[in-house]
């Protein structure tokens, strides 16, 4: 199970877990800015009923490429905009999943579960259905399990939910969203920004959803977004 | 160019730098027991020509399930075996390629390197031909260069040679064997300890090329491999 500390990767985790999966969460600390979120990814974990909860140092950060890991280039805080984001970080997901894989094995797990969505992070080319299928097909070529023939199943059920959705069933679930952080610029007390893209699409998401936003704001976000 | 130092990825830049790639070579401190060849990587990139190297550290041995990375568990010596043998590291190449991908995608470079080889390796799922073409399947939908319409190629020129012809090409591009190391237990200075599994095959390909065996074996190895 990747976690991120996210409010995807939170309601995938409960999903698995209320679909009686044994949980052993996978979290990385890549040099993103808002690293913060490796920390609630641990609360989180405990909280939702998670076996096991690792954090992996990786360092694709170095490779820069993305503005949640190279310093020098701005997180976007106008507005959500068509086409790739500059805070997509090259192959992260693949080395996500690489990384889960290889966990996988160790534990003799049949699954991975990953919260990409493709509907609002249409952006990502790593969150699309095609890729996430591509990587099981690739993983299932991978291993000794599937040399012996025992198969790993890539599961993403948020793939296709709009965010709202996402949300009602974590709310249905019993997840206080207050306990996930998004923001692609947290503060260290995880503290959102209101006004990068995330931030952006996560409270949207509870409008529609009817509900009200138990995000945390920095203090000096006077009236996030607007 | 994924490049650890040992004699098939030194062979395949060699390749690559005669095929007018600029190479970017990549290597990995992954925990493993021969973490020597990491010195050799560097020393053969400069030597070969490569245009760059880059080591990045990972967390791959914490995971576990290798006798390259577990001390818990014995390298093999007694001869090579059939099936997967334990230094089997899990979901290896998959990592390995992933981060290559990231690099690739950040320096827009249409082709991996990677120097599997399927003959001799057979044991390891992650060096198969189908395996590499589902990895560049998964890779062409992963990046925002796959979206763009700029195909990446992961290219294993050596996978159908078996170790003497690798040897025989390696020579004639001017490699010198004595600068790469195999050995699954190098002691420091990189002396090999002649009886592990990747020793074996090493020395067997030199005997079966007709040529000298350069490497370095280990002082306390009388008569390796005997």
């Amino acid at each position: 199970m990747l976690l991120s500390g996210g409010l995807d990767s939170a309601t995938t985790l409960a999903i698995a877990v209320r679909d009686g999966f044994d949980c052993y969460c996978l979290s990385f600390d890549y040099g993103q800015r808002h690293r913060t979120e490796v920390r609630f990814a641990g609360e989180l974990a405990k909280k939702l009923g998670a076996v096991d909860h690792r954090v992996v140092r990786i360092d694709i950060g170095s490779f820069g490429g993305s503005a949640l890991t190279d310093p020098g280039i701005e997180v976007p805080v106008g507005g959500v905009q068509p086409g790739i984001p500059v805070t997509y970080v090259p192959a992260r997901n693949t080395v996500f999943l690489a990384y889960a894989l290889g966990l996988a094995e160790v534990l003799s797990a049949g699954d991975i579960f990953i919260g990409v969505n493709a509907v609002d992070y249409s952006g990502y080319p790593d969150c699309r259905p095609e890729f996430i299928r591509a990587f099981e097909a690739m993983a299932n070529l991978a291993t000794r399990a599937a040399v012996e023939g025992r198969k790993i199943s890539i599961r993403a059920p948020l793939i296709d939910l709009p965010k709202e959705e996402i949300i009602r069933t974590g709310i249905a679930l019993g997840i206080d969203y207050g306990d996930t952080v998004s923001c692609y610029q947290l503060d260290e007390a995880g503290g959102a920004c209101g006004v990068c893209d995330s931030c952006r699409i996560r409270r949207d998401g509870f409008e529609k959803a009817g509900v009200q936003d138990p995000t945390h704001y920095r203090r000096d976000v006077a009236s996030p977004g607007r």
